[in-house]
C-alpha cells in the first residue's frame, strides 16, 4: 500500500514540500499519497494578504500577519528558489527588494507550474492529530469547513508546516484598558494610511516594529516612538522617529517609559513577535519553543526526536526563507521515501547538542548568519535539491545588514546579483519612499490596468 | 459514584448553572460533581472586558465583543435576576440604564457570594467533547494553557455555554482589499475615541450598528452612515446620522450603494452578527444554526435532541438574558438530578415543532417579546426559580421599544419599575449623551478613585 502523507499548511513551507515530491515524480520516481491541509482558501501561506483582522470568513483565526504595502525587507537574491529563479519566472531581471504583490506573483507562479493544487483541501484547518504505537500510524482529524463537517484519516508521516509568526505575542502594560486610541499587535496592521498625522507608540525593536514604523512615516504618520526592552535598533533614524526604553505604564494618552520619560501618542502598535502554537498537536508531539535559529527537540531542524515520522519544516527564525525550506522539505522528502536513514537516537541527540551549543556563541547578526548558512549548506549537502551557493548569499545577507545600518529609509533601493543567473538586479524606477503604488503592474512597468 | 457535569464556559450561562446547582446544595440536595472550563482568565464571558482584539493573551480568538463605553441597552429591569436583585446587590436603587463596569459587578457580585469559583477551570478551553455509546459517557478535552498541557475526563452531562456573540460574521464587498483605512467587525470595537473626527460606514441594522453607531457620535465621531440589506432601522435620527441601503462596492474611500448613491467615509465597521460556533462538538452533538428565538434541533431550547445529556444555554437571540439563562439553567439542573424527566422522542419533536411554527408567524418586535415570554414562562413554571412575573417584564420590553422609537439618543434617560422589589428607578444624574465617564463610581455617584 502506499504510504500516505499529510502536510499542515500550503504556505511556503508545505509548498516546498509539494514541490519536493513533484521533483522526485517527474524524474519518474513513485511518491507517496500527498494530502495537504490549508486552512485558508487560497495558498500563499503568510503571502496570501487579506484585509480581515481576527477572526476570518469561517471564523477561524485569521492566519496572515502581512500588511497592505509590505515589501520584501531583504533583497529577493537572499530567498531566490534553486530551481526557479526570477527571471524564469518574470522572464526579465527585476529589481531587488519587490512588493508584496510581487514576491506572491513569484512565489505562486512556481507551484502553479508544478501540477501540486490538485493535492491540497483548502478552507480545511487540522484539528487533531494523535499517533498510535500500535500501527505506527498518524490519524489526523481535520474540518471542512465549507461542508462544516469533520474528516478523519490516518498517514504514515506528518510534516508540521503551518509557520509560526501567525500567533501574536502581545504583553499587557498599567493603563492600557484606559488608552484612548486604538491598541494592536502588528498581526492585525494592514493599512498604513490609518496612522496618517498620528503619534505611534511601537513596543519592539525587531522587523516588525523596523518596518512598520518606516512605513507608517512614509503614509504620513507624524511620529514614530520606538520602545525597547533590551536594546535600541540603532539605527541612524531620520527626524520623525526616536528610540525609547521600555514603556511603563500609560496615563489616557501619555506614555512613561523606564527612562522617567514620557510623551503623548495616539494608537499603540505591539511589535512584540510571534509564539509557536500547535494547537492541534498532543503534548508529546508539540514543539515547545521561543523564536529561535535552532529549537530544540527536532533533528536536522525537522525530524520530531521521538518520532521522527513527525516532520515540522520553517520552524527556525530567519535569515534564509524560501531557500532553506526547499533544503529541508527535499531532505525530509529523502527520508519519507526511503532514500536517507537517519541515525540512532543517541547520534541525534549529540548532533542537536553541537548546534545548540553553536547558537549559544552567537553574538550578532553577522555570526547568526553564518550559523544559517552553515545549516542549510548541511541539509543540501544531502539532496539533489539544484545547487545553491550558500556562500554568495551568506556575504549578500552581510552586504544587506550593511546597507541597512547606512540608511534604513533606502537599503531597499539597493541592487544585488542573483546567485542563481549571476545577474545583477536593475535599479527600481521609483525610490522605496516615493513608490506609493505597491501592485504589480507599477513594480513591473506595466500599464494599470482600468478601474 | 457521582454524577460528574461539564460545563463549557464561566459567561452569565455556565455561570447560571452554577449558581443552580449551588442553590440546590443550600437546599440540602446533594449535586452532582462540577466542573467549569473558561477559556478566559476570569468569569464573566462577553461582560469580562477586555482591551485585546483577536487573539487574546494565550493566542486563543478573544471572546468578549464588550466595548470600552458599552452601557445597556435595555432596561435593568428587564434582565434582573428574581433570587438576586439589583437593590440586594448595591444597596440602593441605581439607574435603569446601568454601563458595563455596574452590569459586570452585580453578575459577578452574585455567583461571588455563591462560593462557585472553585468550580471553574480559568485559562482552560475545552478542545474536544465526544461521546460513547457503550460507557454513555462524554470525554472531555480541554487545554491547560497556563501548564500547556492538555487534560482528558469523562462526564455524565455536558453543558454547552460558550455563546454565540463571539464569532463574527464578516461578509465581503469589492474594493474592501483596496480601501485606505481600518475595516473592522463590531467584535473588535473597543474605544470609540479612536473615531473622533472621522466619517463612518457601519453596515448592518440591528443593535451593534445602532449602538456603536450613537456611540461614535457621542464621542465626536464626524458621521455615521448605516447600511441597511433588508430595512432600515427607522428611528428618528439626528443630524450626523443617515441610513442607506446595502454597500455595493468601495473605490478609494468612496462607498457606492444599491440605490446608486455614494459618499466618502474614513473607516467601516462591519455590524453584521454573529455566527454559532462550536469548534469543540462532532457533527454528531454540534447545533448548527442563524441566530434565532429557537434554533431548531433542542428541545425547550435546552435538549439535545438526540442526546439530552449533551445541554445547551443561552443559544437564542435575545430579548431575555440573565434571568432567561436561569430558567433554561434551573430546568436543566433538575432534568440533570433526576428531578425532572423529558418525554419520548416523537413528544419533543412535536413540541419543537409547534414552537418553530409559532416562530414563523412572527413579524414584529412586540410579537417576538411575546414568544420568548411565553417560552421562558413554560420553563419557569417546571422549576423552584423564584418567582419572575413575565408579564411585567413584557410590558417594560414593550415600553423600552416605544422608548427607543421615540429618542435613540435619550432612551437611556428613563426609568422603569423592578418587578422584583416593585421600586421605581432613580434617574440618572447626568443624561446619558452627556455622561462620558462609564466607571462605576462615577455611575454611583461615589468618590472617584485617586490616580
Amino acid at each position: 500500500m502506499k504510504k500516505r502523507v499529510a502536510i499542515i499548511g500550503a504556505g511556503p513551507s508545505g509548498l516546498a514540500q509539494l514541490r519536493a515530491f513533484e521533483a522526485a515524480r517527474r524524474a519518474g520516481e513513485e511518491i507517496p499519497e500527498l494530502v495537504c491541509f490549508e486552512k485558508q482558501s487560497d495558498w500563499g501561506g503568510q503571502w496570501n494578504y487579506s484585509w480581515r483582522t481576527g477572526l476570518d470568513e469561517n471564523g477561524e483565526p485569521v492566519h496572515s500577519s502581512m500588511y497592505r504595502y509590505l515589501w520584501s525587507n531583504g533583497p529577493k537574491e537572499c530567498l531566490e528558489f534553486a530551481d526557479y529563479s526570477f527571471e524564469e519566472h518574470f522572464g526579465r531581471p527585476i529589481p531587488s527588494y519587490p512588493p508584496r504583490a510581487v514576491l506572491h506573483d513569484y512565489i505562486a507562479g512556481r507551484v502553479a507550474r508544478s501540477d501540486v493544487r490538485k493535492y491540497i483541501r483548502f478552507c480545511t484547518p487540522v484539528r487533531w492529530v494523535s499517533y498510535s504505537e500500535e500501527t505506527g500510524r498518524f490519524t489526523v482529524t481535520a474540518k471542512d469547513l465549507i461542508k462544516d463537517e469533520h474528516q478523519v484519516e490516518d498517514f504514515d508521516y506528518v510534516v508540521v508546516a503551518n509557520g509560526h509568526f501567525s500567533v501574536p505575542n502581545v504583553p499587557s502594560f498599567e493603563g492600557l484598558e484606559f488608552f484612548p486610541g486604538r491598541v494592536m499587535h502588528a498581526h492585525d496592521f494592514r493599512v498604513a494610511d490609518e496612522f496618517a498625522g498620528k503619534r505611534l507608540l511601537m513596543i519592539g525593536a525587531s522587523y516588525s516594529a523596523e518596518d512598520i514604523g518606516t512605513q507608517c512615516i512614509k503614509y504620513g504618520a507624524t511620529s514614530i516612538t520606538f520602545s525597547y526592552r533590551t536594546k535600541p535598533m540603532g539605527f541612524d533614524w531620520p527626524a520623525g522617529f526616536e528610540e525609547r526604553p521600555l514603556l511603563e505604564k500609560l496615563v489616557g494618552n501619555t506614555a512613561y517609559f523606564k527612562d522617567g520619560s514620557d510623551t503623548e501618542v495616539d494608537a499603540i502598535i505591539f511589535c512584540t513577535g510571534y509564539k509557536h502554537t500547535y494547537p492541534f498537536l498532543p503534548d508529546d508531539l508539540r514543539l515547545k519553543s521561543h523564536n529561535c535559529l535552532y529549537p530544540a527537540g527536532i533533528y536536522k531542524g525537522i525530524f520530531w526526536q521521538s518520532n521522527p515520522n513527525l516532520i515540522y519544516l520553517g520552524m527556525q527564525d530567519q535569515y534564509y526563507t524560501f531557500n532553506m525550506f526547499d533544503a529541508q522539505a527535499w531532505y525530509a522528502r529523502d527520508y519519507m521515501m526511503g532514500k536517507l536513514a537517519l541515525p540512532g537516537p543517541e547520534e541525534q541527540e549529540a548532533d542537536i547538542a553541537k548546534w545548540l551549543a553553536y547558537q549559544d556563541t552567537l553574538t550578532n547578526p553577522f555570526e547568526a548568519i553564518d550559523f544559517q548558512t552553515e545549516y542549510v549548506r548541511e541539509l543540501l549537502a544531502a539532496t539533489d535539491y539544484p545547487r545553491l551557493d550558500v556562500d554568495k548569499v551568506a556575504e549578500l545577507f552581510k552586504e544587506w545588514e550593511h546597507h541597512k545600518m547606512e540608511g534604513i529609509l533606502t537599503y531597499r533601493d539597493r541592487s544585488y546579483r542573483s546567485t542563481i543567473t549571476g545577474t545583477l538586479s536593475p535599479a527600481h524606477h521609483t525610490t522605496w519612499m516615493k513608490a506609493m503604488d505597491d501592485s504589480l503592474q507599477a513594480f513591473m512597468g506595466l500599464p494599470q490596468a482600468a478601474e
